[in-house]
């Protein structure tokens, strides 16, 4: 079974934007056991035929991304119609969907003439409707093997690949089952350390186990026809370091998840996250049912009205376990909620107060008690204001796990 | 002049990892004008050999990256030895070259057997040292055209690329000059209308003008051999949404230029945004100059304490330009910095107050006076949140345009 993706467009062979479409579709097909190959070119005529060729010999199933607006730059119903030598013409489902959308969005009935273009395809292509956005796509056959032509916008790719194309294999090749395949997300560990520990308990012979890390957080992925035990070695191995077994679910919502079941409220003072730490909190739908709000404390001034002593600022410098904790302290009374957390540090590039770029503190608070845990992660300023804001959600996990109801303490 | 790029490895094909190498090189080679192929193949020898034909049908130059370390996955080797029909054999300048690399990191003398396999290529091949790692790559000519094989670690693929490739393509194609480049950064503007602008000012021939939006930015590049004249015109066309004219300038370091020039702090509050405002204003570094603070009043108890009156809640809703305006004044007399700014609105995807999602309101406040500015985007959460913090942000630069010294008003 062998698939081709043709991938057009200036801005992704010109390398100013990273392709999301081939990476999508790729990790789709990947668990159904695909030879895949795939292609980038740029918005010359000439390179895409010459794509479609190399395409059309590798496999039977050919999908090609990009090029479908309205602008100049967008030849692909072009190349396909010179590359199948047909005429364009337009098609009067499309331009009927075209319409209604057109209605729906402004009661107009009239549909401009750049939109008109994007109801034309080559003679005998079949449309396939964009639900996400406005230009449809088209499937053309040609001996046993089927040419998708998709818009390359993500958000439209995707969920015409999935419907469509998706819908296509799994009638084409109904054997074509999918790899078992269990996930681990996990946050707290690098990719040596988790290789080490799972090499330790030894892989089974046809299973295979990857490692997908990115920046801070790993994915672990084991394939094979028998993976349960094994997969149960391993989650057994790194249990404490795991927050999810699903693909879709992420750190944020894992740890909103269990303040919405705790039914406890959280504010956060950010000195070195910068307002990270409430950002990804609100990240989430509904965030506003245990987040409660967040101070980004950056000038002294702004600590000291959240009610550090001065002292403390004088003694130890805002960079301190001290400082930490009478931040989670004074956020959690400022806002009223069950838990209060603070981030302190020196972000970077330069040290602060003496103190070394990539030291933090991390302050929690709760009516019962307060603590502070010290870090130090030399990583740059972006970075270890994402770890940082990591570390305060899995200390809030931790800490809630442990004490279970601490509202009720 | 057309090149070609082969990148080869599982943890890509599979989409898990994000190819570096080939954007790495794609970057530099645009402004040389080369057409550019790229493939993409897993670890299968046989996607690989026809991955070759394709390349070599196309181009002169060929660059491979990938699979020349020595784990089982690492076929490259033997790939590029069967592709041109000649033994592997042993490279004496390659192994004299690794045997000084270890004798220098660990003072011995004898050669591991994985790493003499390093030292192993296709007879005829010319070895091409590495400096940033360990496996060395080669080059093999073929009736005039040129293949290169590197390793896939970006660091040392993009040191080897830049020394090698480019030096190769510099002598084989002294003509190849870099075109003249000019860059706008913009935002404000779509791409379908920037391109109506610049398209009406009449694009002269052997110019090319290149559109890279990412969300909610758009770059334009202008391409040739005299565009001097033709920039200054486009310069004048969208000078109102050009934020910057460098590759590497951001638009909340701009922000912040702005702010640390005029001598004026700021402090936000953030409903809509949650965060989102004041960590792009954070990722600066040196941010402590100008940024005092930020509140993210998530709920409505934290807005009134930050001075929303209880009567403006219930009459206009926390969603409100009456809101906004409080908010902004509020919190720009708690943090006691220059200008307020401050954001609410519905995130989404369900409507609040019977408002809908995508309503957002932006107050802005100094001293003498106070805004707010009502907008509509229903573009999802996540951007939601993008958009209003750099609308806020673009507000921020246009009033303290407008005012010049604002603190001195």
């Amino acid at each position: 079974m062998k698939i081709s993706f043709i991938i057009t467009g200036e801005e992704i062979i010109s390398g100013f934007r990273q392709d999301k479409n081939f990476s999508y579709a790729s990790k789709i097909l990947y668990e159904y056991g695909f030879s895949v190959h795939t292609q980038f070119v740029g918005d010359r005529k000439e390179d895409f035929m010459f794509a479609l060729e190399c395409a059309e010999k590798f496999s039977d199933i050919i999908v090609c991304s990009g090029g479908l607006g309205s602008t100049s730059d967008d030849l692909t119903r072009f190349v396909a119609a010179e590359y199948f030598g047909v005429e364009l013409q337009e098609n009067p489902e499309a331009i009927e969907h075209i319409r209604k959308k057109i209605y729906e969005r402004s009661g107009r009935l009239e549909i401009p003439e750049p939109l008109r273009l994007q109801a034309t395809f080559p003679k005998g292509a079949e449309p396939i409707f964009n639900e996400k956005g406005s230009a449809p796509g088209f499937k053309i056959e040609r001996q046993g093997k089927s040419f998708f032509f998709l818009p390359g916008v993500p958000t439209e790719f995707q969920d015409m690949f999935s419907k469509y194309v998706i819908t296509h294999i799994e009638k084409s090749y109904p054997h074509a089952k999918k790899k078992n395949v269990k996930v681990f997300k996990i946050f707290g560990i690098t990719e040596t350390y988790a290789e080490k520990e799972i090499e330790s308990i030894g892989i089974p012979k046809n299973v295979k186990v990857s490692y997908f890390p990115s920046f801070p957080e790993l994915t672990i992925r084991i394939y094979g026809d028998e993976i349960e035990d094994f997969s149960e070695k391993v989650k057994e191995k790194l249990r404490e370091h795991i927050y999810s077994e699903s693909d879709s679910e992420t750190f944020n919502q894992v740890v909103g998840e269990i303040l919405k079941r705790e039914n406890l409220t959280i504010s956060t003072a950010e000195s070195l996250t910068g307002g990270e730490l409430a950002n990804m909190l609100t990240d989430i739908p509904g965030s506003s049912l245990y987040f409660r709000g967040s101070q980004v404390v950056y000038h002294p001034e702004a600590k000291l009205k959240l009610g550090v002593k001065r002292e403390t600022i004088e003694k130890f410098g805002t960079v301190s376990e001290q400082c930490a904790k009478e931040l989670s302290e004074g956020v959690r009374e400022y806002f009223g909620s069950d838990i209060g957390i603070s981030t302190t540090g020196v972000a970077g590039p330069d040290s602060i107060e003496g103190k070394p770029a990539g030291l933090f503190y991390i302050g929690f608070s709760t009516k019962n008690s307060t603590e502070a845990f010290e870090f130090r992660f030399n990583v740059g300023r972006k970075n270890v204001k994402i770890l940082c804001s990591y570390l305060a959600m899995k200390i809030l996990k931790d800490k809630i796990k442990d004490t279970s109801k601490l509202k009720y303490d």
